[in-house]
C-alpha cells in the first residue's frame, strides 16, 4: 500500500516534470524533455514523498510540485555540468550540450532553474528559504569541486565538504520539506532530514566509486569520466596522493592509457576500499537517524533505500 | 525629497547586493563582487523603488531586497551572456568569463541566480510567481535571440518578442512588485507595470541602436559587438534584409572589415532611423501609461527617466 502511494507520487512527479518544461520556444521544450526523459533515478523526489508519507501526510498532490522541483534542480545542474565536463553522453543518451551546442545548453540549464522557481513559488517563505539554501550550497559545492580539480589537490576534508554541499544538501532539503508538508513534528522532521543527508553522502561516495570500478555498459557513460575531468583526485585522497598509489603498483602491470592507468592505480591503492567503508559508515548513520521514528511500512521502505544505494552498480 | 528617497533606496540596494554574494567559497564572492561593482545603471531596482514610492509606500526597506533581486537576475544573465558571446569586456572591465574562465563563469552565473531566489524567498507566493514568470520570459527571450542569430534571420515580429521577453518583462515585474509592496490599488499597479514595460522596450531599442552608432569609449565595450555576434540582424529588420541594405550603399564607400562594413550599411540603410522612431513610440506609450496616475513628484521622476533612456549615449 505504501509502495502504491510512492508509485502514485512518482508518476505524478513525472507528469509534472514533463508538463512544466513546456514553452512556446520549442527548443527549450525539446531540450527540457530530452534530459527529463533520459531516465534518472528520481531519488530526490522519492525522498520528498517518503518523508511526507512517513509523518502521515494524506494528500500526495501537496508534495508533488516540491518533489518535481528538487529533481529539476538536479536536472538543471546536470545540463550545466555536461557543458563544463564536455560530456557527450549521459544516462546512455546524447547530452543537451552535444545535441544543441553550448549556447543553447547554457540557456536550457538556466531555463530549468527558472522552472524550479515556478514550481516552488506557491509554497511560501519557509519552503523557499530551504530550497534557496540548498541551491546555493549545491553551486558552492560544484565550485569547490571545480577549484580542487583545477588545483589538482583534494584532501579528505575538502572532499567531504564538496559531497555534503553538492549532493547531500539537496537530499536533505527534499526530505525536510516533505516532512514539513506532511505536518511532521520537529523531531520527525529533523530525523528525516538527517536520514536524507546521510543517504546523500552515501549515494555520492558510491557514485564516485562506480566511476572508477563500474561497468561502462551498465553505467550508460564511459567509466573514468570523472577521472578524465581530473575529479578522480577525489578518490585519490583515500589512498594518500596519487604518487603514493603509484608506488604501490608494479609499473609493468599498468596499461598505457593514462586514464586506464590512473583507474588501475586507484583500484590497487586501497582507495576504493576505503571509500567503500566510508559509504557503509554514512549508510549506517542514515539507518541510525531512522531509529528516531516509530516502526512503519514507510520506514521499512526508507531502510530498503539505503541498501539499494549501497548495492547499486550503475 | 523624492530624490533623497530614491537615493536612499538605491544605496541600500547596493549594500544588499554586495552583502548577499558573500560565500565562504572565495571565488564566488570575488566573481560576484567583480560584476556587481562594475557600475550598472540600476534601472530595474530604480523602477521597483519608484513604483513603491508612487503608490505611497512608506518603508523603503520593504522594497530593497526585491529591488536587489531584479538587479541580480539581470547581473546573472550578463555573466552567462558573456560566456555565450565570448565577450572580454563589460562596462569597461574584464568579464567574469575572461578573468576566471568558462567553467567558473558558468557557476558564478548560477550562483547569482540562487541569490535571486534567496532574496525573494521571504516575499511569499504572489511576488515569487511574478518573479519566476519574469525569469522564464527572460531566458525564453535570450533563447529566441540566439536561435535567430544562428539562423541569421530576424523579422520585426520576432525582434519585438525578443526584446519584450528578455528586457521589458523584468522591467515590468520590478514596477509591478514595487507597486504591490507599496500598497497600490489595481489601477495604479497596472499603470506602473505598463509604464515599466514600455520603458523596457525603449531601453532595449536604444541599446541596440547604440551598438551600431555608439562611441566605444563612452560605451565601455567595443561598438558592433552584438553585430559581430550576428545579433545586428535585429537592427537589419528595420531596413529589410541586409542584402537590401547592401544595395542602398555604394560599395566603394564601404570599409573592408566585415563588421565595420555591416555597421556602415545599417547606418546608411535607414534602419537606425526607423529604430529611433520605434523607441520614440514606445517612450510615448510609457508616458501615456503614467497619465493614469495623479500628478506627483515621483511621477515627474518617472517621466524624466523616459527622457534619460531616450537620450542616453552609453
Amino acid at each position: 500500500m505504501v509502495k502504491d502511494a510512492i508509485h502514485e507520487g512518482l508518476t505524478a512527479v513525472e507528469e509534472q516534470l514533463r508538463h512544466i518544461v513546456n514553452s512556446d520556444v520549442d527548443l527549450l521544450t525539446d531540450a527540457g524533455l530530452h534530459i527529463i526523459t533520459s531516465g534518472g533515478k528520481r531519488l530526490r523526489p522519492q525522498l520528498g514523498i517518503l518523508a511526507y508519507l512517513a509523518v502521515g501526510g494524506q494528500n500526495l498532490m501537496e508534495v508533488v510540485p516540491m518533489a518535481a522541483a528538487v529533481e529539476m534542480v538536479h536536472t538543471a545542474t546536470l545540463v550545466h555540468d555536461d557543458i563544463n565536463d564536455h560530456s557527450l553522453t549521459r544516462r546512455g543518451k546524447i547530452t543537451v550540450h552535444a545535441k544543441w551546442g553550448r549556447t543553447f545548453a547554457l540557456l536550457a540549464g538556466d531555463y530549468l532553474f527558472t522552472k524550479v522557481y515556478e514550481l516552488m513559488a506557491p509554497y511560501g517563505p519557509d519552503y523557499n528559504v530551504i530550497m534557496a539554501d540548498a541551491c546555493i550550497k549545491l553551486v558552492e559545492g560544484e565550485t569547490l569541486q571545480a577549484a580542487a580539480a583545477k588545483a589538482g589537490v583534494m584532501d579528505r576534508e575538502t572532499y567531504k565538504t564538496i559531497i555534503s554541499r553538492k549532493t547531500a544538501s539537496l537530499f536533505e532539503a527534499a526530505a525536510r520539506m516533505g516532512a514539513m508538508l506532511g505536518g511532521g513534528d520537529e523531531k520527525s522532521i529533523e530525523a528525516l532530514a538527517a536520514y536524507a543527508y546521510s543517504l546523500g553522502l552515501t549515494f555520492q561516495i558510491v557514485d564516485d566509486i562506480l566511476d572508477i570500478v563500474g561497468d561502462p555498459e551498465e553505467m550508460g557513460k564511459p567509466a573514468g569520466l570523472d577521472l578524465a575531468q581530473n575529479r578522480g583526485v577525489m578518490m585519490a585522497q583515500n589512498g594518500g596522493h596519487s604518487e603514493v598509489a603509484d608506488a604501490d603498483v608494479a609499473v609493468a602491470e599498468l596499461p598505457d592509457d593514462p586514464i586506464a592507468r590512473m583507474m588501475a592505480q586507484l583500484r590497487e591503492s586501497g582507495a576504493v576500499e576505503i571509500a567503500r567503508l566510508q559509504a557503509e559508515e554514512t549508510g549506517a548513520r542514515a539507518r541510525a537517524a531512522l531509529a528516531e521514528l516509530p516502526d512503519s511500512e514507510v520506514r521499512d521502505e526508507m531502510l530498503e533505500l539505503i541498501e539499494l544505494v549501497l548495492e547499486r552498480n550503475r
